[in-house]
Protein backbone atom coordinates (compact mmCIF):
# COMPACT_ATOMS: atom_id res chain seq x y z
CA UNK A 1 0.00 0.00 0.00
CA UNK A 2 1.59 3.15 -1.09
CA UNK A 3 1.25 6.49 0.65
CA UNK A 4 0.71 9.61 -1.23
CA UNK A 5 0.94 12.79 0.41
CA UNK A 6 -0.51 15.55 -2.25
CA UNK A 7 -3.91 17.63 -3.12
CA UNK A 8 -6.09 17.75 -5.94
CA UNK A 9 -4.25 19.48 -8.56
CA UNK A 10 -2.53 19.02 -11.63
CA UNK A 11 1.11 17.93 -10.34
CA UNK A 12 -1.00 16.00 -7.67
CA UNK A 13 -3.73 14.13 -9.97
CA UNK A 14 -0.55 13.10 -12.40
CA UNK A 15 0.30 10.49 -9.58
CA UNK A 16 -3.19 9.66 -8.65
CA UNK A 17 -4.07 8.90 -12.61
CA UNK A 18 -1.02 6.08 -12.61
CA UNK A 19 -1.81 4.28 -9.47
CA UNK A 20 -4.62 4.03 -11.02
CA UNK A 21 -3.82 3.34 -14.15
CA UNK A 22 -1.30 0.89 -12.66
CA UNK A 23 -3.87 -0.90 -10.37
CA UNK A 24 -1.64 -0.21 -7.52
CA UNK A 25 -3.19 -0.05 -3.89
CA UNK A 26 -2.84 3.38 -2.41
CA UNK A 27 -3.54 5.90 0.55
CA UNK A 28 -4.66 9.50 -0.14
CA UNK A 29 -2.97 11.76 2.61
CA UNK A 30 -4.63 15.42 1.96
CA UNK A 31 -1.69 18.07 2.31
CA UNK A 32 -3.64 21.37 1.90
CA UNK A 33 -1.77 23.61 0.36
CA UNK A 34 -3.99 26.31 1.21
CA UNK A 35 -4.20 25.99 4.61
CA UNK A 36 0.03 25.44 5.18
CA UNK A 37 0.13 21.67 5.32
CA UNK A 38 3.08 21.85 2.95
CA UNK A 39 5.57 23.13 5.35
CA UNK A 40 4.45 20.77 8.54
CA UNK A 41 8.14 19.03 9.67
CA UNK A 42 6.79 15.86 8.79
CA UNK A 43 6.02 16.75 4.92
CA UNK A 44 9.21 18.19 4.40
CA UNK A 45 11.24 15.60 5.40
CA UNK A 46 9.40 13.39 2.52
CA UNK A 47 9.28 16.40 0.12
CA UNK A 48 12.03 18.69 1.32
CA UNK A 49 10.92 21.47 -1.64
CA UNK A 50 7.26 22.05 0.06
CA UNK A 51 5.36 20.72 -2.62
CA UNK A 52 2.97 17.83 -3.40
CA UNK A 53 2.90 15.07 -4.53
CA UNK A 54 5.44 12.97 -2.45
CA UNK A 55 4.75 9.28 -1.76
CA UNK A 56 6.35 6.59 0.45
CA UNK A 57 6.25 2.95 -0.64
CA UNK A 58 6.61 0.52 2.29
CA UNK A 59 7.72 -1.87 -0.40
CA UNK A 60 10.82 0.20 -1.76
CA UNK A 61 13.29 -0.87 -4.50
CA UNK A 62 15.57 -3.02 -1.61
CA UNK A 63 12.54 -3.96 0.53
CA UNK A 64 12.96 -0.71 2.76
CA UNK A 65 10.99 2.24 2.54
CA UNK A 66 11.31 4.25 -0.20
CA UNK A 67 10.30 8.19 -0.15
CA UNK A 68 10.12 10.59 -3.45
CA UNK A 69 8.83 13.58 -4.18
CA UNK A 70 8.70 15.37 -7.65
CA UNK A 71 5.79 13.84 -10.07
CA UNK A 72 8.31 12.98 -12.50
CA UNK A 73 10.37 10.69 -10.68
CA UNK A 74 7.56 9.23 -8.88
CA UNK A 75 5.93 8.25 -12.72
CA UNK A 76 9.02 7.37 -13.70
CA UNK A 77 9.65 5.32 -10.28
CA UNK A 78 5.72 3.86 -10.75
CA UNK A 79 6.52 2.90 -14.35
CA UNK A 80 10.04 1.48 -13.03
CA UNK A 81 7.84 -0.60 -10.76
CA UNK A 82 5.51 -1.92 -12.92
CA UNK A 83 6.99 -2.20 -16.04
CA UNK A 84 4.07 0.02 -17.32
CA UNK A 85 3.87 3.40 -19.35
CA UNK A 86 7.09 3.37 -20.46
CA UNK A 87 8.36 1.77 -23.43
CA UNK A 88 10.76 -1.12 -22.61
CA UNK A 89 12.95 -0.04 -25.80
CA UNK A 90 15.82 2.28 -25.19
CA UNK A 91 14.76 4.76 -27.85
CA UNK A 92 11.00 4.21 -27.21
CA UNK A 93 11.90 5.20 -23.66
CA UNK A 94 14.25 8.33 -24.35
CA UNK A 95 11.40 9.56 -26.37
CA UNK A 96 9.14 9.31 -23.60
CA UNK A 97 11.45 10.81 -21.17
CA UNK A 98 11.86 13.61 -23.35
CA UNK A 99 8.10 14.76 -24.13
CA UNK A 100 8.12 14.17 -19.81
CA UNK A 101 10.74 17.03 -19.83
CA UNK A 102 8.82 18.84 -21.92
CA UNK A 103 5.65 18.62 -19.25
CA UNK A 104 8.30 19.24 -16.29
CA UNK A 105 9.96 22.09 -17.46
CA UNK A 106 7.99 23.78 -19.85
CA UNK A 107 3.93 22.67 -19.90
CA UNK A 108 3.43 22.09 -15.79
CA UNK A 109 5.45 25.96 -14.61
CA UNK A 110 4.65 27.77 -17.61
CA UNK A 111 0.77 27.04 -17.47
CA UNK A 112 0.86 27.56 -13.67
CA UNK A 113 2.20 30.73 -14.15
CA UNK A 114 -0.40 31.41 -16.47
CA UNK A 115 -2.59 30.39 -13.93
CA UNK A 116 -1.18 32.83 -11.48
CA UNK A 117 -1.42 35.92 -13.01
CA UNK A 118 -4.59 35.45 -14.77
CA UNK A 119 -6.40 34.06 -11.76
CA UNK A 120 -5.04 34.30 -8.71
CA UNK A 121 -2.67 37.68 -8.58
CA UNK A 122 -4.05 40.27 -6.48
CA UNK A 123 -3.24 42.83 -9.74
CA UNK A 124 -3.73 42.06 -12.95
CA UNK A 125 -0.65 42.47 -14.75
CA UNK A 126 -1.13 43.16 -18.61
CA UNK A 127 2.68 42.08 -19.21
CA UNK A 128 2.43 38.88 -17.33
CA UNK A 129 -0.97 37.67 -18.54
CA UNK A 130 -0.07 38.17 -22.22
CA UNK A 131 3.83 36.78 -21.49
CA UNK A 132 1.92 33.63 -20.06
CA UNK A 133 -1.04 33.18 -22.18
CA UNK A 134 1.17 33.31 -25.37
CA UNK A 135 3.61 30.86 -24.02
CA UNK A 136 0.63 28.57 -23.28
CA UNK A 137 -1.23 29.02 -26.88
CA UNK A 138 3.09 28.45 -28.01
CA UNK A 139 2.55 25.16 -25.79
CA UNK A 140 -0.62 24.12 -27.13
CA UNK A 141 0.70 24.46 -30.68
CA UNK A 142 3.60 22.72 -29.92
CA UNK A 143 1.40 19.19 -28.93
CA UNK A 144 -1.28 19.69 -31.36
CA UNK A 145 1.88 19.57 -33.65
CA UNK A 146 3.23 16.35 -32.23
CA UNK A 147 -0.14 15.28 -32.19
CA UNK A 148 -0.84 15.31 -35.65
CA UNK A 149 1.56 13.00 -36.61
CA UNK A 150 1.41 10.77 -34.08
CA UNK A 151 -1.59 9.29 -31.70
CA UNK A 152 0.19 9.90 -28.09
CA UNK A 153 2.62 12.83 -27.35
CA UNK A 154 5.94 9.88 -27.25
CA UNK A 155 4.88 8.26 -30.58
CA UNK A 156 2.27 4.72 -30.87
CA UNK A 157 1.87 4.47 -27.16
CA UNK A 158 -0.06 5.93 -24.03
CA UNK A 159 2.54 6.74 -21.59
CA UNK A 160 3.84 8.91 -18.67
CA UNK A 161 4.18 11.49 -20.97
CA UNK A 162 0.60 11.36 -21.44
CA UNK A 163 0.04 10.49 -17.85
CA UNK A 164 2.11 14.14 -16.80
CA UNK A 165 0.29 16.34 -19.43
CA UNK A 166 -3.10 15.84 -19.41
CA UNK A 167 -3.74 17.05 -15.99
CA UNK A 168 -2.15 20.53 -16.79
CA UNK A 169 -4.28 20.83 -19.69
CA UNK A 170 -7.82 20.06 -17.97
CA UNK A 171 -7.75 23.89 -16.86
CA UNK A 172 -7.55 25.39 -21.13
CA UNK A 173 -9.88 27.67 -20.12
CA UNK A 174 -7.57 29.25 -17.12
CA UNK A 175 -5.42 29.66 -19.48
CA UNK A 176 -6.71 31.72 -21.94
CA UNK A 177 -6.90 29.12 -24.55
CA UNK A 178 -9.98 27.46 -26.81
CA UNK A 179 -9.27 23.74 -27.50
CA UNK A 180 -10.80 24.23 -30.49
CA UNK A 181 -7.68 25.77 -32.62
CA UNK A 182 -5.81 22.69 -31.53
CA UNK A 183 -7.83 19.09 -33.05
CA UNK A 184 -5.25 17.00 -32.59
CA UNK A 185 -4.63 18.22 -29.19
CA UNK A 186 -8.93 17.93 -28.78
CA UNK A 187 -8.82 14.33 -30.10
CA UNK A 188 -5.80 13.35 -27.55
CA UNK A 189 -7.59 14.89 -24.38
CA UNK A 190 -10.89 13.68 -25.48
CA UNK A 191 -9.46 9.83 -25.84
CA UNK A 192 -7.36 10.53 -22.44
CA UNK A 193 -10.41 11.98 -20.58
CA UNK A 194 -12.27 9.06 -21.12
CA UNK A 195 -10.01 6.36 -19.66
CA UNK A 196 -11.47 4.99 -16.66
CA UNK A 197 -8.02 5.01 -14.76
CA UNK A 198 -8.06 9.06 -15.50
CA UNK A 199 -11.78 9.39 -14.55
CA UNK A 200 -10.99 7.59 -10.83
CA UNK A 201 -7.75 9.96 -10.52
CA UNK A 202 -9.27 13.31 -11.40
CA UNK A 203 -11.45 12.43 -8.68
CA UNK A 204 -8.57 11.87 -5.95
CA UNK A 205 -9.27 14.53 -3.30
CA UNK A 206 -11.39 16.77 -5.59
CA UNK A 207 -14.44 17.25 -3.24
CA UNK A 208 -11.46 18.04 -0.04
CA UNK A 209 -9.90 21.04 -2.38
CA UNK A 210 -12.03 24.36 -2.78
CA UNK A 211 -11.36 27.27 -4.43
CA UNK A 212 -8.93 29.60 -2.89
CA UNK A 213 -10.86 31.94 -1.23
CA UNK A 214 -9.28 33.83 1.21
CA UNK A 215 -6.34 35.95 2.10
CA UNK A 216 -4.99 33.61 4.02
CA UNK A 217 -4.60 30.60 1.53
CA UNK A 218 -3.14 33.86 -1.03
CA UNK A 219 -0.43 34.55 1.76
CA UNK A 220 0.43 31.34 2.43
CA UNK A 221 1.01 30.01 -0.86
CA UNK A 222 1.85 33.30 -2.37
CA UNK A 223 3.30 35.54 -0.20
CA UNK A 224 4.39 34.33 2.46
CA UNK A 225 8.28 34.14 2.54
CA UNK A 226 9.63 33.37 6.14
CA UNK A 227 6.93 30.01 5.78
CA UNK A 228 8.92 28.94 2.74
CA UNK A 229 12.47 29.43 4.22
CA UNK A 230 13.33 26.10 6.60
CA UNK B 1 30.81 12.18 -32.43
CA UNK B 2 27.56 13.19 -30.97
CA UNK B 3 26.52 16.40 -32.85
CA UNK B 4 24.68 19.12 -30.02
CA UNK B 5 22.34 22.43 -31.19
CA UNK B 6 23.34 24.57 -28.66
CA UNK B 7 23.89 27.77 -27.12
CA UNK B 8 25.81 29.37 -24.40
CA UNK B 9 22.56 29.36 -21.60
CA UNK B 10 22.48 27.42 -18.59
CA UNK B 11 20.57 24.33 -20.36
CA UNK B 12 23.02 24.61 -23.03
CA UNK B 13 25.67 24.29 -20.64
CA UNK B 14 23.92 21.22 -18.99
CA UNK B 15 24.54 19.49 -21.96
CA UNK B 16 28.49 20.64 -22.46
CA UNK B 17 29.65 19.76 -18.99
CA UNK B 18 28.14 16.20 -19.21
CA UNK B 19 29.69 15.20 -23.07
CA UNK B 20 33.06 16.92 -20.71
CA UNK B 21 32.87 15.24 -17.62
CA UNK B 22 32.01 11.83 -19.87
CA UNK B 23 34.88 12.50 -21.84
CA UNK B 24 32.58 12.06 -24.96
CA UNK B 25 33.24 13.81 -28.48
CA UNK B 26 31.10 16.28 -29.95
CA UNK B 27 30.91 18.92 -32.45
CA UNK B 28 28.41 22.29 -31.41
CA UNK B 29 26.68 23.59 -33.73
CA UNK B 30 25.87 27.43 -32.17
CA UNK B 31 22.02 27.99 -32.73
CA UNK B 32 21.78 31.77 -32.41
CA UNK B 33 18.44 31.99 -30.44
CA UNK B 34 18.69 35.97 -30.58
CA UNK B 35 18.78 35.37 -33.83
CA UNK B 36 15.78 33.35 -34.38
CA UNK B 37 17.85 30.42 -35.04
CA UNK B 38 15.38 28.13 -33.07
CA UNK B 39 12.65 28.11 -35.52
CA UNK B 40 14.01 26.73 -38.42
CA UNK B 41 12.27 24.17 -40.12
CA UNK B 42 15.90 22.04 -39.36
CA UNK B 43 16.31 22.94 -35.85
CA UNK B 44 12.40 22.07 -35.55
CA UNK B 45 12.42 19.10 -36.60
CA UNK B 46 14.39 17.65 -34.17
CA UNK B 47 13.82 20.50 -31.13
CA UNK B 48 9.53 20.96 -32.09
CA UNK B 49 9.49 22.89 -28.99
CA UNK B 50 11.65 25.32 -30.85
CA UNK B 51 14.57 25.61 -27.92
CA UNK B 52 18.00 24.57 -27.39
CA UNK B 53 19.49 22.18 -26.13
CA UNK B 54 18.92 19.10 -28.78
CA UNK B 55 21.36 16.48 -29.73
CA UNK B 56 22.01 13.65 -32.43
CA UNK B 57 24.05 10.71 -31.41
CA UNK B 58 24.30 9.10 -35.18
CA UNK B 59 25.37 5.93 -32.95
CA UNK B 60 21.69 5.42 -31.30
CA UNK B 61 20.04 2.81 -28.91
CA UNK B 62 19.96 0.51 -32.09
CA UNK B 63 22.97 1.45 -34.39
CA UNK B 64 20.79 3.95 -35.82
CA UNK B 65 20.83 7.91 -34.93
CA UNK B 66 18.80 8.99 -32.55
CA UNK B 67 18.06 12.82 -31.85
CA UNK B 68 16.59 14.14 -28.33
CA UNK B 69 15.50 17.73 -26.88
CA UNK B 70 15.02 18.42 -23.35
CA UNK B 71 18.23 18.60 -21.44
CA UNK B 72 17.28 16.29 -18.40
CA UNK B 73 16.39 13.57 -21.38
CA UNK B 74 19.81 14.39 -22.86
CA UNK B 75 21.68 13.83 -19.31
CA UNK B 76 19.91 10.92 -19.02
CA UNK B 77 20.43 9.03 -22.13
CA UNK B 78 24.26 10.33 -21.76
CA UNK B 79 24.24 8.64 -18.09
CA UNK B 80 22.86 5.89 -19.46
CA UNK B 81 25.18 5.66 -22.43
CA UNK B 82 28.42 5.85 -20.73
CA UNK B 83 27.18 4.25 -17.14
CA UNK B 84 28.23 7.17 -15.73
CA UNK B 85 26.63 10.08 -13.21
CA UNK B 86 23.75 8.05 -12.49
CA UNK B 87 23.61 5.72 -9.38
CA UNK B 88 23.03 2.12 -10.65
CA UNK B 89 21.33 0.99 -7.99
CA UNK B 90 17.85 1.44 -8.41
CA UNK B 91 17.06 3.37 -5.00
CA UNK B 92 19.97 5.93 -5.84
CA UNK B 93 18.73 6.17 -8.94
CA UNK B 94 15.11 7.60 -8.29
CA UNK B 95 16.76 9.69 -5.72
CA UNK B 96 18.56 11.27 -8.47
CA UNK B 97 16.15 11.92 -10.97
CA UNK B 98 13.89 13.44 -8.10
CA UNK B 99 16.57 16.56 -7.89
CA UNK B 100 16.97 16.16 -11.46
CA UNK B 101 13.33 16.79 -11.95
CA UNK B 102 13.39 19.58 -9.06
CA UNK B 103 16.06 21.20 -11.35
CA UNK B 104 13.64 20.77 -14.62
CA UNK B 105 11.07 21.71 -12.99
CA UNK B 106 11.69 24.34 -10.48
CA UNK B 107 15.28 25.53 -10.52
CA UNK B 108 15.25 25.78 -14.53
CA UNK B 109 11.64 27.48 -14.80
CA UNK B 110 11.52 30.03 -11.83
CA UNK B 111 15.23 31.21 -12.42
CA UNK B 112 14.08 31.95 -16.01
CA UNK B 113 11.10 33.87 -15.10
CA UNK B 114 13.75 35.72 -12.40
CA UNK B 115 16.09 36.53 -15.49
CA UNK B 116 13.40 37.65 -17.52
CA UNK B 117 11.84 39.86 -15.14
CA UNK B 118 14.79 41.76 -12.96
CA UNK B 119 16.65 41.87 -16.76
CA UNK B 120 15.04 41.52 -19.71
CA UNK B 121 11.41 42.59 -19.49
CA UNK B 122 10.65 45.78 -20.98
CA UNK B 123 9.10 47.06 -17.67
CA UNK B 124 10.35 46.63 -14.25
CA UNK B 125 7.37 45.16 -12.81
CA UNK B 126 7.65 45.05 -8.80
CA UNK B 127 5.32 42.26 -8.30
CA UNK B 128 6.79 40.46 -10.50
CA UNK B 129 10.52 41.04 -9.64
CA UNK B 130 9.32 40.30 -5.69
CA UNK B 131 7.57 36.98 -6.46
CA UNK B 132 10.59 35.69 -8.69
CA UNK B 133 13.04 36.76 -6.35
CA UNK B 134 11.33 35.50 -3.28
CA UNK B 135 10.92 31.65 -5.35
CA UNK B 136 14.61 32.37 -5.91
CA UNK B 137 15.91 33.02 -2.56
CA UNK B 138 13.58 29.89 -1.65
CA UNK B 139 14.71 27.42 -4.01
CA UNK B 140 18.44 28.65 -2.91
CA UNK B 141 17.63 27.86 0.98
CA UNK B 142 16.11 23.80 -0.30
CA UNK B 143 19.25 23.25 -2.17
CA UNK B 144 21.35 24.54 1.26
CA UNK B 145 19.79 22.36 3.52
CA UNK B 146 19.56 19.81 1.10
CA UNK B 147 23.86 20.27 1.32
CA UNK B 148 23.59 20.80 4.59
CA UNK B 149 23.33 16.79 4.76
CA UNK B 150 25.08 15.57 2.29
CA UNK B 151 27.77 16.30 0.49
CA UNK B 152 25.90 16.82 -3.11
CA UNK B 153 22.47 16.98 -3.85
CA UNK B 154 21.67 13.14 -4.79
CA UNK B 155 23.65 12.07 -1.33
CA UNK B 156 27.15 11.20 -1.60
CA UNK B 157 28.07 11.09 -5.15
CA UNK B 158 28.17 13.99 -8.02
CA UNK B 159 25.26 13.11 -10.68
CA UNK B 160 23.64 14.76 -13.58
CA UNK B 161 21.39 16.31 -10.65
CA UNK B 162 24.21 18.10 -9.97
CA UNK B 163 25.35 18.89 -13.46
CA UNK B 164 21.84 19.92 -14.54
CA UNK B 165 21.77 22.68 -10.96
CA UNK B 166 24.87 23.55 -11.19
CA UNK B 167 24.84 26.42 -14.26
CA UNK B 168 22.05 28.03 -12.98
CA UNK B 169 23.20 28.93 -10.39
CA UNK B 170 26.25 31.06 -11.62
CA UNK B 171 23.80 33.70 -12.40
CA UNK B 172 23.08 33.70 -8.83
CA UNK B 173 23.77 37.98 -8.78
CA UNK B 174 20.61 38.05 -11.92
CA UNK B 175 18.63 36.27 -9.54
CA UNK B 176 18.75 38.55 -6.30
CA UNK B 177 20.58 36.08 -4.38
CA UNK B 178 23.80 36.29 -2.25
CA UNK B 179 26.05 33.17 -2.44
CA UNK B 180 27.20 33.77 1.26
CA UNK B 181 23.65 33.34 2.25
CA UNK B 182 23.65 29.63 1.59
CA UNK B 183 27.08 28.70 2.90
CA UNK B 184 26.31 24.71 2.20
CA UNK B 185 25.96 25.71 -1.59
CA UNK B 186 28.85 27.62 -1.79
CA UNK B 187 30.92 24.87 -0.58
CA UNK B 188 29.07 22.54 -3.25
CA UNK B 189 28.84 25.28 -5.94
CA UNK B 190 32.88 26.37 -5.62
CA UNK B 191 33.47 22.24 -5.92
CA UNK B 192 31.83 21.86 -9.01
CA UNK B 193 33.54 25.08 -10.50
CA UNK B 194 36.84 23.47 -9.62
CA UNK B 195 36.45 20.72 -12.12
CA UNK B 196 38.43 20.28 -15.22
CA UNK B 197 35.57 19.19 -17.71
CA UNK B 198 33.24 21.67 -16.08
CA UNK B 199 35.43 24.52 -16.82
CA UNK B 200 35.63 23.65 -20.36
CA UNK B 201 31.81 23.01 -20.56
CA UNK B 202 30.94 26.29 -19.48
CA UNK B 203 33.49 28.21 -22.06
CA UNK B 204 31.66 26.27 -25.03
CA UNK B 205 29.99 28.91 -27.21
CA UNK B 206 30.84 31.68 -24.64
CA UNK B 207 32.55 33.78 -27.17
CA UNK B 208 29.93 33.06 -29.67
CA UNK B 209 26.93 34.64 -26.91
CA UNK B 210 26.87 38.01 -26.94
CA UNK B 211 24.18 39.96 -24.27
CA UNK B 212 20.81 40.52 -25.66
CA UNK B 213 21.65 43.99 -27.10
CA UNK B 214 18.97 44.90 -29.51
CA UNK B 215 15.07 45.35 -29.79
CA UNK B 216 15.45 42.45 -32.39
CA UNK B 217 16.36 39.91 -30.31
CA UNK B 218 14.60 40.77 -27.32
CA UNK B 219 11.30 41.01 -29.67
CA UNK B 220 12.17 37.41 -31.18
CA UNK B 221 12.44 35.80 -27.63
CA UNK B 222 9.99 37.29 -25.86
CA UNK B 223 7.63 38.94 -28.27
CA UNK B 224 6.81 37.50 -31.33
CA UNK B 225 3.63 34.78 -31.21
CA UNK B 226 3.67 34.43 -34.75
CA UNK B 227 7.43 33.67 -34.94
CA UNK B 228 6.25 31.35 -32.25
CA UNK B 229 3.30 29.23 -33.68
CA UNK B 230 4.05 26.38 -36.56
N1 LIG C 1 7.86 20.12 -10.10
C1 LIG C 1 6.95 19.75 -9.05
C2 LIG C 1 5.93 20.82 -8.85
C3 LIG C 1 4.99 20.53 -7.71
C4 LIG C 1 4.08 21.71 -7.39
O1 LIG C 1 4.22 22.80 -7.97
N2 LIG C 1 3.15 21.51 -6.45
C5 LIG C 1 2.26 22.57 -6.03
C6 LIG C 1 0.80 22.19 -6.27
S1 LIG C 1 0.47 21.76 -8.00
C7 LIG C 1 2.44 22.82 -4.54
O2 LIG C 1 2.56 21.89 -3.76
N3 LIG C 1 2.50 24.10 -4.10
C8 LIG C 1 2.63 24.46 -2.72
C9 LIG C 1 3.70 25.49 -2.46
O3 LIG C 1 4.45 25.80 -3.40
O4 LIG C 1 3.79 25.98 -1.34
C10 LIG C 1 6.28 18.43 -9.38
O5 LIG C 1 6.06 18.18 -10.59
O6 LIG C 1 6.01 17.61 -8.47
N1 LIG D 1 13.12 22.50 -20.44
C1 LIG D 1 14.04 22.86 -21.51
C2 LIG D 1 14.25 24.35 -21.53
C3 LIG D 1 15.15 24.78 -22.64
C4 LIG D 1 15.19 26.31 -22.78
O1 LIG D 1 14.46 27.03 -22.08
N2 LIG D 1 16.04 26.80 -23.70
C5 LIG D 1 16.13 28.23 -23.94
C6 LIG D 1 17.55 28.71 -23.71
S1 LIG D 1 18.14 28.36 -22.04
C7 LIG D 1 15.77 28.49 -25.40
O2 LIG D 1 16.19 27.78 -26.29
N3 LIG D 1 14.99 29.55 -25.68
C8 LIG D 1 14.63 29.94 -27.00
C9 LIG D 1 13.14 30.19 -27.18
O3 LIG D 1 12.38 29.90 -26.24
O4 LIG D 1 12.73 30.66 -28.24
C10 LIG D 1 15.36 22.13 -21.31
O5 LIG D 1 15.73 21.92 -20.14
O6 LIG D 1 16.02 21.76 -22.31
Amino acid sequence: MIDVYSWATPNGHKVHIMLEECGLEYKVHPINIGAGDQFSEAFLKISPNNKIPAIVDPDGPDGEPISLFESGAILLYLAGKTGKFLPEDVRGKYEALQWLMFQMGGVGPMLGQAHHFRIYAPEKIEYAVNRYTNEAKRLYGVIDTQLSRHEWLAGDQYTIADIATFPWLRSWQNQGVELDEYPNLKRWFNTIAERPAVKRGVEVLASARKPLQDDKAREILFGATQYKRH
